[in-house]
């Protein structure tokens, strides 16, 4: 027996494209000779689908879909993923689950038992978890088929759920399993889901065959990275990260390979280059899944927005971005100069708009309500707030998305500008701290000095007053950026944090800037997600709590 | 036996404030001769906690203040709100619970066992679901204790859940239930409430104290209207909406009651009055609990800003709040004339700052690249984001809250600027369709004309080119409305909307502007909500799907 495992990267809610890739799936699957092609997990109407699942017309249009599969199914089996609805009344209307098409029937379904409601999950807001697990049969072979977080309750310490469908379907007998998944990208995950896999493959004694979408659904990216684990918990075949692939593979070799000699074949998982992958694809989907081809950004001269100008000009072509400098009295010389290198460099588009006459005018306008008031933060956020109007400006006018340019260091403590620096269509950098943001610029410039070096090395700085560096009013990112990563990544609270062996007025301050700072980032940008923990969706607090406070 | 609810407004993660009120709370109750004093669900924390819920410290700090209420527990019984931690290493960390404390102890744990995961409801996200279900005993009663969802799955044709926690309970003869809420306010959901109410009364034949939490959190409206039934189903009592209070009953009258003469104390439930009242609860808590009491609009003589300003007025008081007009060479003479006498109305401070140069100098600063284009939506947006910053200087120089004043029909279609007029802390009217804010405004000048009548009769326009109108780029509302309504609040799909007599243009173009808007909702304040369906926490889209487009 052959299985094909299709990677593939979903548009949400269109029906007709993803119909069409998984007919590409099935071509390319019959072409290797395979007798079962799996995609991923709700390949049908793409993942996450989040509240459209309310509409009805939405779940008639994939249960569509399936019929136009059952039509194309003769001489291959597909798998794939989509919703299906609950016929007992009691419970959530639907299932997630895995439909089994083989000769022009289903043949069989699995609804997902374990439904991820945590960080960026909402899967028990629409979906009743399964409470029956059955083996199914196919061409003499019993498979065991499970849908992403069903594989998942295993090998740690606290888990999530009470129970683990595999254990339920083990006494079945089944001969090798088939997982279908939507597992999101974060920069240590590869790691886990070879270790899962493996805990697996040891319990139940057989191997697996597990299929990840790949692509990126707004801020959430999806790897790809598939694989094929023999008994033995061999990773016989991992396929590329962040891209499409259909791959077939015979299911015999897989099986009584214990004391086989054979070598893993993982892709390499250095961080810094599966960040700078995964941010490529988030701003090609981004733009791609929307329709769009050009990128505008502000070019400050630091090395925040110069990080974001190279990921868009690899991401989309140096000819479809445009950087605009926009300087006052308060910039440096060297945030013009350093900033048309990069350009030079990158061979993308600039402008040079000086705003120091509107920065002027706003002030002339606001004369009398400030009268006797000093230049203080509010001119500041002026200068930020006429940058950003300005750039969407030429947003409206040619048609650009807007990049926004900050870190995850400045999401957190709200060293931003709300409706300034803060703008833009999608956040390319807001899950990467500044030190990781220096780190990125590094992997970037590993060959040739692509980002000047000058960048790299001055000091931090808005400049939106004489003088001005960011440490004036933060700790040192490298210091800064580990209590973050505690409070944000860690959830630790400020005892746990300080036991570390941190400064304790550093670790109060850290915290109080976090929480207070909610209300800014409720209207942030989505920002792309390469931690375990990023601002936004997977990130869920209120706004006029009083905690840490 | 003598029963006190209590509904109070808890501020989230402030514990001490929380622990504060609640033993005044238990002080009232004493004074009323209470046996018992029943406080809302997770009053200990405030609800929704959200994330909160992840951090060790915020739990120990939550058993903290129960260690607390077991020491003014002599003389009167406590049940209070709180999570607690989930001794099972498998499932989730934590349980929803209601704790019965009396006489220096813990007696009683009750955990929910229907988690809402639903629109604003995230529930599962943190805890596990109970399994088991027991009746307490106290001097001599037998109490069914549960919180909030736990008695909603009943009555439904279609309940979400596959248990019922009071059937198990029923069997083990309770006298009486007590049931812990806190269940957001929407301008149907007191009628609702009354209902499961009584619908668990007949099936269980006992009478119920329902206590709610008041107050709002952020864009949550908890309305209170706790409520007495007897075993009879007649509302006993029902605390006053948007208001703290405690009140104590005898129970021995309310058992028995079949048959006896009553009738039901209900309060009002127009749904205009309850609106009302709802957003100035709304404003209230926001501005209190940050720490805030001045509010400031851009006033634009249309009704959408009008409405807010006269919200604002009345919730913070007219000396608190600060309106500015900012006319350009496209305003009509009557949107400052109107403003000004608005202003004069309710006594508010009022500023008229002229943006043309500002707007002129933005202009200038773009010549060139704008060179040979004409004057589009790029211009108009411009003009918006003007306001927006001007807005927010005087926000950020004087420390004011920015009001956001757009209607909900506006941020459904995305007729509005990002960065502009879409800026602001708070969206006060956001979930009111345009119909709506001229029915609220109706309301407001029910006795007296506070909004002068020519801002209710005038044709909606955004005055941001010669001679623009709403209805020139937009349905005409009232049909507009009833479209949104369907599609929002009941989720019908294009096939639904259009069988119910809808134009299909009609239909077909308001949906496909609904869902290009997602980008731009997903980066507004956060909107009061007072509908079933409001945007924000509660609906949740993909941005870069394609559905319906």
């Amino acid at each position: 027996m052959k299985v094909a495992m299709a990677q593939q990267n979903y548009h949400i809610g269109n029906f007709d494209a993803n119909f069409e890739k998984i007919c590409q799936g099935i071509k390319a699957a019959k072409e290797q000779g395979a007798d079962i092609v799996v995609f991923g997990e709700l390949a049908v109407c793409g993942y996450p689908p989040r509240d459209f699942l309310e509409f009805r017309d939405f779940i008639q249009r994939s249960e569509q879909v399936i019929e136009q599969l059952k039509a194309v199914s003769e001489g291959i089996a597909i798998v794939v993923g989509a919703p299906t609805i609950n016929p007992v009344i009691e419970g959530k209307d639907l299932f997630n689950s895995a439909y089994f098409i083989a000769d022009g029937e289903v043949v069989h379904i699995a609804h997902k038992a374990l439904l991820p409601t945590y960080d960026i999950f909402d899967e028990y807001r629409y979906f009743e978890p399964a409470s029956e697990f059955k083996v199914l049969e196919y061409k003499g072979k019993r498979i065991a088929l499970t849908v992403c977080e069903d594989i998942w309750n295993i090998g740690n310490e606290n888990p999530l759920y009470t129970i683990c469908p595999m254990d339920e379907m083990v006494a079945q007998e089944p001969d090798f399993m088939l997982n279908l998944s939507a597992s999101p990208f974060d920069y240590k995950h590869a790691v886990d889901r070879i270790d899962v896999l493996r805990a697996n493959v040891e319990r139940y004694g057989i191997p697996i065959f597990y299929v990840n979408n790949v692509g990126a659904q707004t801020e959430v990216i999806f790897d790809g990275g598939s694989i094929v684990m023999n008994d033995a918990g061999m990773v016989v075949d991992e396929l590329p990260y962040f891209e499409e692939m259909v791959r077939t593979y015979e299911l015999a070799p897989l099986m009584g390979s214990a004391g086989v000699v054979a070598k893993d074949h993982e892709q390499p998982k250095e961080k810094m280059d599966l960040i700078y992958r995964a941010l490529l694809l988030g701003i090609r989907d981004y733009f791609g899944k929307l329709g769009f081809t050009k990128a505008i950004l502000g070019l400050s001269g630091g090395v925040d927005s110069a990080l974001t100008l190279v990921l868009a000009a690899h991401a989309l072509g140096a000819e479809n971005v445009r950087a605009v400098m926009m300087p006052t009295e308060f910039s440096s010389d060297h945030s013009v100069s350093d900033s048309v290198k990069l350009v030079e460099n990158l061979g993308c588009l600039s402008d040079i708009i000086p705003i120091q006459n509107t920065f002027q005018s706003f002030r002339d306008m606001l004369s009398k309500q400030f009268e006797g008031t000093a230049f203080n933060v509010t001119e500041e956020n002026m200068q930020a707030r006429v940058r950003a109007t300005c750039l969407m400006a030429l947003s409206n006018k040619f048609g650009y998305i807007l990049l926004n340019t900050s870190n995850k260091s400045e999401a957190a403590v709200g060293y931003g500008t709300l409706y300034g620096d803060m703008c833009g269509g999608l956040s390319v950098i807001g899950d990467l701290y500044k030190m990781e943001v220096y780190a990125l610029c590094d992997y970037i410039n590993r060959d040739a000095e692509i980002i000047p070096k000058h960048i790299l090395t001055k000091a931090p700085s808005a400049e939106l007053r004489p003088n001005q560096k960011d440490s004036d009013s933060l700790p040192e990112y490298a210091q800064l950026d580990e209590v973050l990563f505690q409070y944000i990544e860690n959830r630790k609270g400020p005892k746990e944090i300080i036991e570390m062996g941190f400064d304790k007025a550093l670790v109060d301050r850290t915290l109080r800037l976090v929480n207070m700072s909610e209300y800014k980032r409720y209207q942030t940008p989505p920002m792309l997600r390469v931690s375990s923990k990023a601002f936004g969706m997977g990130r869920r607090m209120p706004i006029v709590g009083k905690y840490l406070l």
